[in-house]
């Protein structure tokens, strides 16, 4: 039975303003995509999270975005790539002295929001994130969209490309995801993402919204942390993996 | 013959805005204080300041500072030190990894501004900086005015501290400065500056407003980057110490 | 019967993240002192909280504070004097033109968080900030801690002064707070809270923490709206004053 | 003979990075564009700037950016358009502020940067904009290239727009400018820029790059004050009208 790693976004709350249960959601993956302060987190916020995540000895990655505190990381900026590389290498650093103080270590890179949207289309864009990572440590695996623009020019660089689906998104035949403006495109009821989440992970398969079924080679799968019910719901799928015999495990 | 240290400020320029002349000054001193984009710079500066650092065999330090871009880091916040203390380790860490992309590394940390200024003698901000140094490495050195507060609580802490006079400041009979406020704090006249950076490089002494010497063992001596002159004086500083045989080199 | 105002905090939520339950505190209360963006909020929150107070007739006040979304204001800036004027100045502008666009308009002012508790004695502050309500328009009233630094540099600049009392703060017999660091500094019991609000409305009177009953002057009581149960504290208060025939009223 | 308006943007310096020379400028224009603090500027500058346009008897307009500061409004923000709106009526409402105080107003419109070249295809966020200047003022002209998407909404909405025309720019013979990848797209002369400024301004029309006249309908002539030699410039041209006897008034 091949296990499979669970991720999703943390350490995003800024100062004053608290965002999701990251201790919660900690407890139930094994992979989280910790902000770098720029389009959320803080320093202590950041300290804090991996601290949890050692704790719990879940995997810490590195999940750099947009300068843009004001739209969260969620608007795409049209910025030159070389400015994006280096504020890449930035978060990437900044992350890592906070992961070491914590005991813990970066493993991997997910880019984040409009970033993590852009780079998989925006070949200059994708190119500066990959420029990053391997400046920064070309043994870090980056999280990718399948058959995407990231994934084609980091497979090129040589960088490790980590594949992941999606618990809660409805899938085209074709593999892109459902658009967010179409009905149906994220799963809402925890059985559909449930089911969507074990034949994933048992099977490598997702049923795309005509019925059929798609071969998606995927080593993790994204929990969004930020939903209604997403503690309840990361809870659920972790308990019906390890139902199942699937072992959740990093890919790192 | 003892060597002497010249340190100053540089990468303080921020997206569209350029400050100093990092160029120059980086021709003239043996190590520069780098800012790490909370009081000024950019990843883009950054990067390119250690690069050019690189180039001339000069020493990086880390330069952190309040997070106030508004102020330039020159105004006291009143924040946590848990805080403070994760705000330099971030810092540190973001401006590690850019100094190791552009081929050196961060050997030393001199906290910028108010940030250095409250450190003299707030004791509880002084132990948050020398807690974030000693966790991100407690190998770095830390640049401190003598007799202040960080220097005795990085001494308890068993980090290596690194004295350092100031070229164009009149001194005290006690060896504190002559505030900013009072005429002749600032010494303006190049043949002084030289005089006085002569006598701490030579001698380890200064010559006090009331005339007489005292010993300031100081293994660095501050330029100043900002001031108007300032790159010809550090040229000038850099010239006078050559000609008198007095080699200029990093304390690291 | 006196009227009496009730005010409290609303529009700091920041882009994504949310702050408060604006919609019930300005059920409640007669006046809102709204965020301009420096400590927190954002434009379009503050649009819609003015929205909100609009259509709840309530009064909008402007909250300005240190540029220090990281520290939510809550940390003391040793700014020049003349810069906050005009950051003063800035915020109430900016929220004046929001507050028209939403069919209300600004009514008074009431300083935020670290600034509130240094105008309260630190006079060159307090006077930057009479300085910016007198430029932007003399007849802002200016809410105000009694006997303090603020309340005797507004009333000597001709502005008119609104003093507030608190609602879950205890009071030393001589009028002043005790200490947060203070045990029973802050009422947590609704009863309690309920009863010094009453006396307040009621009779202008605390009892203090010695037993005594000491004359307090307040035109307003300050309900926190970010505390546990504020909201529902706040309705309790609401319902106590309405039956006790005191009406809610804002001070404008 | 008619008058022409000569305008340029001022304002832009931020803390303590200084940008452009704001007195030159003000003392050769007819018209300031304004910085609202979200691309550049700060309070106290922008304060200082309305002052110094009201002592020379200049027309103040709000030249509101992206929420940029780190790429100083040049890049383009893929931002909700009520957001955009809500952020343009905040910055100038915070400029009307600021100019009152000056002694002064806000007298028209100019988006900075990215913004307007945005506004100038992009339908929604040339809405957002119209929609905020109504919103704040429906009699305030809002500063247009011409044929451009904001000038034909802002037309529908009732706004008045101001045409301009560049002082430094070539011409397509569509009237369109030279793309800046294009050699020749700016005009580096000094007199084949008083040559097109006085064209445009006594007979508004512009010699194109192939050669021919075209008509250009422009109130205003934009002088960059941010190139090298923009002071000298700007001197030159406004000599070089007043000695055609052509007045430089503000269209307002």
């Amino acid at each position: 039975m091949n296990s499979i790693d669970l991720n999703s976004d943390v350490g995003e709350s800024f100062g004053n303003w608290s965002f999701g249960d990251d201790a919660a959601i900690i407890s139930s993956v094994s992979s989280v995509n910790v902000a770098c302060a720029f389009h959320a987190g803080d320093p202590s916020t950041i300290r804090a999270t991996c601290t949890a995540a050692a704790a719990a000895g879940v995997t810490v990655g590195a999940h750099p975005g947009y300068r843009d505190l004001a739209g969260f990381g969620r608007r795409f900026i049209d910025m030159e790539p070389g400015h994006l590389t280096d504020e890449v290498i930035y978060q990437i650093g900044a992350l890592q002295a906070l992961a070491a103080v914590a005991g813990t270590r970066v493993s991997y890179v997910k880019p984040h929001g409009a970033l993590y949207n852009t780079i998989a289309h925006h070949a200059v864009q994708a190119q500066a994130v990959v420029d990053a990572i391997r400046a920064v440590d070309p043994s870090l695996p980056v999280m990718v969209l399948p058959d995407s623009e990231i994934q084609r020019l980091a497979d090129r660089a040589g960088l490790r490309t980590v594949v992941e689906a999606f618990a809660d998104r409805a899938y085209n035949p074709d593999g892109s995801l459902v658009a967010r403006s179409r009905p149906g495109a994220v799963l809402l009821h925890p059985d559909a993402v449930t089911e969507q989440v074990l034949r994933l992970a048992g099977d490598r398969q997702v049923r795309t919204v005509d019925g059929s079924l798609l071969t998606v080679a995927a080593e993790s799968i994204c929990l969004h942390g930020d939903t209604p019910g997403a503690v309840t719901l990361a809870a659920t799928v972790r308990t019906a993996l390890q139902d199942a015999g699937i072992p959740i495990r990093s890919f790192v």
